[in-house]
């Protein structure tokens, strides 16, 4: 039987997974992590709204299902496409006869060193676990902050990328600072928290139609968040971030939203790359020299009716599945057809019932897009009880304006470690 | 109004507080940690039943129930007796009027230092975690593991002290893997896992009545626990723990649960301590020399009917509910009698449908004493939403044989570091 590799337990892999599943090949899932992550949901991690485990599903408990799958937890640093083996980090090289390449993205600063260093993103679950910690921690020390300034640093947060990831942290925290902390904070002025989101362009979420941006605009306003259109950063330094109009903003939380590129095992192997990083592939996903190496999702470059594909997990999603069914196809000599994306529209969610959605060429707002923001996030979360768990703690939190899971977990000896900035 | 400051968020700090809720008096909560602990289901945390957030519940939700009633996250390092403050690691001294000292216990490693460098404990969250991501990485890396006897050694687990903790950790493991990790290592052998038991004494769980205790071994050896008592462990290195009279066993996985001691907060202080280093107090729970100083919990020795009082939930609990109503008392110009413990019972799960329960000189096991401890540990669970969750959770073992937070979530680049054994 032949064998199919895939690296990466994300959107792309493990619906190349599936597709594969009880057909005549031998599957294996390699990730450098146990789980499948729901990225979309990492925010909610990070404002104390859902927990860790709500949002990822153990790998093996997938593979298990079906009797083809197998999965190793191992770090891949390369591929010999000569010899077609993939080179670990740690044990024997694995040779394959298809390999599906879904390693993903991570977040790209730019080249600028200093936010780099100090910025924090959102691309693992131990980010917002970080991210989540800093923020609470931040209250934490405003209350024993004894200078004013300290205190306005240390409760302004600094949003940079005014992309979905962007907007719903920044509606999220607003609530938790307004329905949450103010409760738990007495002794401080709450209501003084910061919250500013920086884009550099002169909208917000480019992809979606100016009405909508405009309601996003408004509503993040209505919450509070300072929005700052046309305003790119060019450094940040311990307790301040440097925008490119020689100005600056005096924080201790920046959170970097935006951009991402190719995950470096992109730079590993030695082929044409496009924007990001990504790397070129011909219409079937398939390497230009090596028709048995698919990439999918955010490593990918094809473009589509003259631009980019975006990335985006629908991308993803759909890449993968035409991957799967494509390597059983070609196994059967019944090539397929090149991969085409069907853009089923997109949608971000700001907060308590206003969300932003497009589908199929209509537009919606408000609480009815919000709707459809939670149902289709639950449809696409992995397992019965990582969904019914969500369900209980939305509720939770929509009843009640509370959230639970406001805890410094870090190891540090008061807890406040990791505040680098 | 006099201030009353309170060291530690755990049972005991958390019934003083309740006590002087409400009161005439001005109380503050001290902890470097932001959440309550309920640190008797960590085992279920380590063995992949329960989600980190489910037993932790945060100080500040506690504290804004009522008006005169703070939270200051900080670490205590000691206490000025004469100036009557307390000195912090970071931060100008706290003053009080009456101070509660309840910082509870560390894990005891008897002078053991190999032990203390290489076993795993679960006194905090993240050791449950830590010991979670041990038990599950060693099953990835036997996957890996050319070597069979070095196959054998990540399978084999060994857990010292045959108390309570010990032993529904063993029974908690054990269960883990015959459910779930059997359908999980398809490509192991997984009923070769070897889980051993180690405790000094000639009995498992002293302080039950000898035919609980025999119950108790004889489920733990119908779950394939290897049970070995009168034995000692003299050392630990790298890849094998040494008993005492003279023999070894290989794994890279040992959990220390033997004992505890009191928390070092206790040596910070210049006054005199009983065995397991902990501070001697009057039949009031005060300082000799110092009666507004009450330590309460797993910190604090005193004898009763010629035994000392056992470092236990139960204990913790009546003693601050003692010292809170004995502050509002002695504030009243009446003082209360002396501290008595009341023992209203004992009890330790072993596994599905079976634990063992003493209650009013009554000793039950089996199905009936497994559903008591099932409600007191749901009743005890601090918050509405963690009881909720904890019996979905429950419930979803029981039903499905599953366990779903089966998660490495450590920070390693193979998400498997922290291997130190």
């Amino acid at each position: 039987m032949k064998r199919v590799v895939i690296v990466g337990a994300g959107f792309a892999g493990l619906q190349a997974m599936r597709a594969l599943a009880r057909q005549s090949v031998e599957v294996l899932l390699i990730d450098r992590r146990n789980y499948h992550l729901f990225q979309p949901l990492l925010y909610q991690v990070a404002t104390a709204g859902l927990q860790t485990d709500e949002i990822a599903y153990p790998a093996r408990a997938l593979v298990r299902r079906w009797p083809n799958t197998h999965f190793r937890l191992a770090e891949v640093c390369g591929v010999d496409l000569a010899q077609r083996q993939l080179l670990l980090a740690n044990g024997a090289p694995v040779p394959y006869d298809y390999l599906v390449l879904s390693a993903g993205s991570v977040t790209n600063y730019y080249g600028l060193e200093g936010v780099q260093r100090l910025a924090l993103d959102l691309k693992q679950l131990g980010d917002a676990v970080v991210l989540r910690n800093r923020v609470l921690c931040a209250f934490e020390r405003a209350c024993q902050a004894r200078d004013p300034a300290e205190r306005a640093a240390l409760m302004t947060f600094v949003i940079v990328g005014g992309g979905p990831t962007g907007i719903e942290f920044a509606g999220a925290l607003s609530e938790l600072v307004r329905h949450v902390l103010t409760r738990d904070y007495r002794e401080l002025d709450v209501h003084k928290t910061r919250i500013i989101l920086l884009e550099a362009l002169p909208q917000l979420l480019s992809p979606f139609a100016p009405k909508l941006q405009q309601y996003a605009l408004s509503r993040l306003q209505h919450l509070g968040v300072e929005v700052r259109l046309n305003t790119a950063v060019s450094d940040a330094q311990r307790g301040r971030v440097l925008l490119k109009d020689g100005s600056e903003i005096a924080t201790h939380t920046l959170f970097w939203a935006a951009g991402v590129r190719a995950a470096p095992l992109a730079d590993a192997l030695q082929v044409a790359r496009g924007r990001g990083g990504r790397i070129v592939v011909r219409p079937d996903l398939a390497l230009p020299d090596h028709p048995e190496v698919f990439v999918v999702g955010d490593m990918a470059y094809l473009e589509q009716d003259g631009a980019p594909l975006p990335m985006l997990a629908p991308v993803a999603m759909q890449q993968g599945r035409y991957v799967g069914r494509a390597i059983i196809q070609r196994e059967r000599g019944q090539p397929l057809p090149p991969f085409r994306y069907r853009d089923k529209g997109a949608m971000a969610i700001i907060g308590r019932n206003s969300a932003i959605a497009r589908w199929r060429g209509l537009q919606f707002s408000g609480f009815l897009a919000w709707l459809a923001w939670l149902g289709l996030h639950l449809y696409y979360l992995v397992g019965f009880r990582n969904q019914l768990l969500a369900i209980i703690d939305w509720g939770y939190q929509y009843i009640m304006f509370d959230r639970k899971v406001r805890l410094i977990t870090g190891e540090g000896k008061d807890g406040c470690t990791g505040d680098t900035l």
